[in-house]
């Protein structure tokens, strides 16, 4: 028997996540995204399948890369609009008792002081299930909307970013002792001023004198996630991260980030199992292979090449509006392009790749593999994909909200667990202690107990 | 029969909020603030009191003042810890149909863009429930943790904050039209991109030139509070404001307030009514007299002057360690301080003041009026302040949590539902709505409708 296979949802407050054209799909109810129902509906079925949580994607920008404008993007709805992330957590965390959240806050967009407070009133109100996916932000628009002229350039962000986790960390971890809080009513003693610390932190971005304004919380620190495979970027997750997405369209690319990822821990001095890494997934299932199939072949036919196009000029900077898409891939001009489409390619090398059939390509599932079949088909090839990467689990989208997600749970699931490599229930705990069977809190060795104050 | 009396239920995420000492009683369950349960509770209790709202008050910052340090308000759990309000709402909306919520959010410590869209989000998962309490900002401890030297002046304040209603007005008003959003399956088009425009908003204090990531919400922009009773801050809700929340201790001061406010109205071309005014009080009640003054009694013995103290001297930066508790109030050496205590002897100027007696004053139920009685004395002696000031109800504060509030549902409700001056349901509707019987969404005449982009 293999290692136990893990699942998360990835889920954003918006109407059209990674497959952007589906929502014109009949069955889609993602433009339900404003109803709470929607949400509700969506917890309660991923903890019937023992999924470890939803991941929220979040952009705080319109991609509008493409054509130089946002009108692509708003007409198809490529992540646009997008309602806020956090607002999800209390209500799906009301109708389940051990899911997890993993939420998306670009720290280069909040104060450290008032988003110390979100992270903590959520692990609080959540019962120690929340988690936090680190981003430095990626959209040019996003932060010309807070008043930048441009954004930080990619290495600059990273190193803010290392500040900004040091007075987070100092906030959560250092700030309240555990035995601060008495609520002794005999002596009126709520609190031990003694044992409330302010952080006096003085760096370089930040400048926070005071105290932690939230008595600690069962994770103090949230789990953190981080999704970052630039060589900064997995450097600041082999420093931070507990939790890893990676994205990639084969298997060779994933065990590439993979054995990044793991060498970079090593070099941080962490045990290369230290992190567990989600790769991005589409399932499409149904009782039988031919279903299956035909269900793919229907989501094909409501791929959008051009919201497509517009999701990856966002995410690589590139305008793809430039390019005709029957165009050969290799006459994109840029690098950056060449590069992204290429390695969509990597897929099919037996074939002459066109722009516009990488944008197909992503076009349903965005930049991870689509598995196709009956349940057992499904399975073996998950197991697959673990076995050959060294990944923990997947991080899957769906096609049609909610049809994907029930499919696999009423159907990947029970093979998996028959075959012994997925779990029957939660453990009891936090977030963190579901995932690591450790304590709920963060280890002596992470750099969140290290900073001092 | 009179005109129509409000409830709001005033509340903070916290073990502690207008009276201080209150946490010690042993039938107080504030410190119950990180359980869901405790907010869900409170949030149908209102509801059954046919509430129009639960108002919750916040602080980014510490009560330092008193003494030069937060010991005493950490010692005393004086509105520290405290958790983001905002959280909050999600649950309590999903426990009820009807309640609206008035969050405390202040401008100055978060940028209107992603502001704008948390309200909007919060709006769209209510069904328009949503108000929002335009607070400037009063803590110096909160600036100095946002890496600002100290506070900005209090008119500069001001002034910053009305560039910023004017930046939210124009992405909650003016970005999206009513029928941007198609979910044109046929076509292929979510939105018009013809009708979401940039706000191009280029200020002294802000540059937002993007379009607002979400789509309209039911109210656009949400309810609006304030509180402010300066010449400055009346002129800011005469402007702004659709519901005004004042605190003082008698009658005279109260009705000082009203006019004020309603002068500014019209100073301002609104009519006189266009705002709802509700006054901060206890109610403390059971179904006798006796009783009632029973636990009156009971209450005062908890209360905490040092808790007190740190309180008033958040609230106007006046040191009041300095004083001995039973120095006449004349004998306190700052102007700021001696009007504040003198408001508080005005509730029964026959005898002569200390400052400790002051601090006893505030501490049940805060700057508000204490009001004991069987339901038929409340209902009467409410009425009178409503009729002697024109305020349009009240803002009730708790002395235990949740028992301050169950008193008022279970036996004041009824009563004046009984004399005709009270709602025996909701109205359908936003909370705009059922507030004002007019439509969703703010008037043409409303500053938020007139901006320009």
């Amino acid at each position: 028997m293999g290692q136990r296979i893990r699942f998360n949802a990835f889920q954003m407050n918006a109407a059209s996540h990674q497959s952007p054209g589906l929502w014109t799909h009949p069955r889609d109810s993602a433009h339900r995204y404003t109803d709470p129902q929607h949400w509700v509906d969506l917890a309660k079925l991923l903890e019937r399948g023992v999924f470890d949580g939803v991941f929220l994607a979040d952009v705080l920008g319109v991609y509008d890369v493409f054509g130089g404008n946002h009108e692509a993007a708003v007409r198809h709805g490529v992540q646009v609009p997008v309602n806020d992330p956090l607002a999800l957590v209390p209500l799906m965390a009301q109708a389940t008792e051990h899911l997890g959240f993993g939420v998306t806050c670009a720290l280069t967009y909040e104060h450290p002081y008032p988003f110390a407070r979100r992270i903590s009133t959520l692990d609080h109100l959540t019962g120690g299930r929340v988690g936090w996916n680190i981003v430095t932000g990626y959209l040019d628009s996003a932060a010309r909307n807070l008043g930048l002229s441009n954004q930080l350039g990619h290495d600059a962000r990273y190193d803010l970013a290392d500040e900004y986790m040091d007075v987070v960390y100092k906030l959560w971890e250092k700030s309240w002792a555990d035995d601060a809080v008495r609520r002794d009513k005999a002596t009126g003693t709520f609190t031990d001023p003694a044992k409330v610390r302010p952080i006096r932190h003085a760096g370089t971005h930040y400048q926070v004198p005071g105290i932690h304004l939230c008595e600690p919380s069962p994770q103090r620190t949230p789990v953190l996630y981080q999704a970052g495979t630039s060589p900064r970027g997995v450097a600041f997750a082999a420093r931070h991260a507990e939790c890893v997405f990676i994205s990639g369209p084969t298997e060779t690319v994933l065990k590439r980030y993979v054995d990044t990822v793991r060498g970079g821990l090593v070099a941080q001095g962490r045990p290369a199992d230290d992190v567990l890494i989600y790769a991005q997934a589409l399932v499409i299932t149904a009782p039988t292979e031919a279903e299956a199939r035909a269900k793919h072949r229907e989501l094909l036919e409501h791929i959008d090449v051009e919201a497509s196009l517009a999701l990856l000029s966002g995410w690589t900077g590139v305008d793809f509006s430039k390019y005709d898409p029957d165009a050969p891939i290799e006459h994109v001009d840029t690098e950056a392009g060449r590069t992204a489409l290429a390695s969509f390619s990597q897929t099919d090398p037996s074939r002459k790749w066109a722009v516009g059939e990488a944008a197909r390509f992503i076009g349903l599932g965005g930049r991870g593999p689509v598995i196709v079949g009956s349940a057992s088909q499904v399975a073996d090839e998950l197991e697959r994909w673990v076995d050959a990467t060294g990944i923990d689990g997947f991080n899957l989208t769906y096609a049609l909200a909610h049809e994907t997600m029930r499919d696999v749970v009423d159907h990947v699931v029970p093979e998996l667990q028959r075959r012994g490599r997925y779990a029957t229930s939660y453990s009891d705990g936090t977030l963190r202690e579901k995932l690591f069977a450790r304590g709920p809190r963060l280890g002596a060795g992470h750099a969140a107990t290290r900073v001092r104050i």
